[in-house]
């Protein structure tokens, strides 16, 4: 139907995530028919941004620069480490304004069923940080998901021997929900994290 | 937030028709989380797929080769031409197997909201094919908006005082419809063009 350059086009938006068939030749004939610079512009743009990235040697967030901004601003608190399994979970934490600590980025969680162990993630870069005498507190903050919540465990279970204070976030019912919409698993866990008024 | 080549790989992908900001945030971290060569073929296929596309001389197809590959088919009946207004028009009707002329896309449809003369399209190039006595019929398959009804009214009226027949495609309720979810103006087109059985 299509020739080979736009079927491979067509390809490549199709292994974006999220991204069907349909999209995917929408979006390559957008480009198509668009004036040249746009595909120019896009091609260039993705190359570029991909070539300027690396990871953080330090907490594994994406950065272009080595430490990273975080870790490397030094009104930021480094004494607590959030524990994030993913880089979009930085800048979730980060849009809060709130916390000034640093991080650190597992890239995964513990999956048994997708074949991710512990030694896939990032665990072992966070117990080499732990060596600094500086750190008093891990900050949990893997997804509420079985495997965030296994991968939270096994973490916990390694650095509480080390006299490190490890928590978790809270789990509850969203600001704005609603009880009668919340599922049995949350309403149990935010009876359990009830706090004095 | 993010950086700068981070910030404008965003943008470029939320320019894409129909992609919003969330989802352009996640397709970018998509290729800045995956290995380089993800980024690196993405980007070679975009600028190549743009460089070789070209506009067929004769019907104005996106093709690779000039003239296309259905305009330089002998087996294809040329004594008819199917007007549509989008080169993925093409790829519709192409899809039904059924249709063996020629075609002649217009890229867009007149449309005086959007500032679109019948100038901005490719009547004019149509009108100049038709100085070839060969063609016999065109069917103009615009859009059933307003605007590709306008743009086939204007194009009969130009074309019927050249002795060549003109027809319209059917409008009517869609195979696998429903009557009591069709809106009136497509009944009413259903109704007027009822053929017997």
């Amino acid at each position: 139907m299509y020739s080979e350059n736009i079927t491979k086009l067509i390809n490549q938006f199709e292994k974006l995530p999220g991204i069907g068939h349909k999209t995917a030749v929408r979006l390559a004939f957008y480009i198509l028919e668009s004036p040249f610079n746009v595909a120019e512009t896009f091609s260039k743009t993705l190359l570029e941004a991909r070539s300027k990235i690396k990871f953080c040697s330090i907490c594994y967030n994406i950065t272009e620069n080595d430490p990273c901004d975080i870790c490397s601003n030094n009104k930021r608190d480094d004494s607590v480490i959030c524990v994030v399994e993913n880089v979009k979970d930085v800048i979730a934490m980060e849009k809060t304004h709130e916390y000034k600590g640093k991080y650190h980025v597992l890239h995964g969680s513990i999956s048994p069923m997708n074949n991710v162990t512990a030694g896939d993630i990032k665990i072992k870069e966070l117990l080499e940080r732990l060596k600094d005498d500086k750190i008093k507190e891990i900050i949990l903050a893997t997804n509420p998901t079985i495997e965030g919540e296994a991968t939270s465990m096994y973490i916990s279970r390694l650095i509480k021997p080390l006299g490190i204070k490890v928590t978790r976030i809270a789990h509850g019912i969203p600001v704005g929900g609603d009880l009668e919409y919340t599922d049995e698993i949350t309403l149990i866990r935010a009876l359990e994290g009830r706090i004095e008024m």
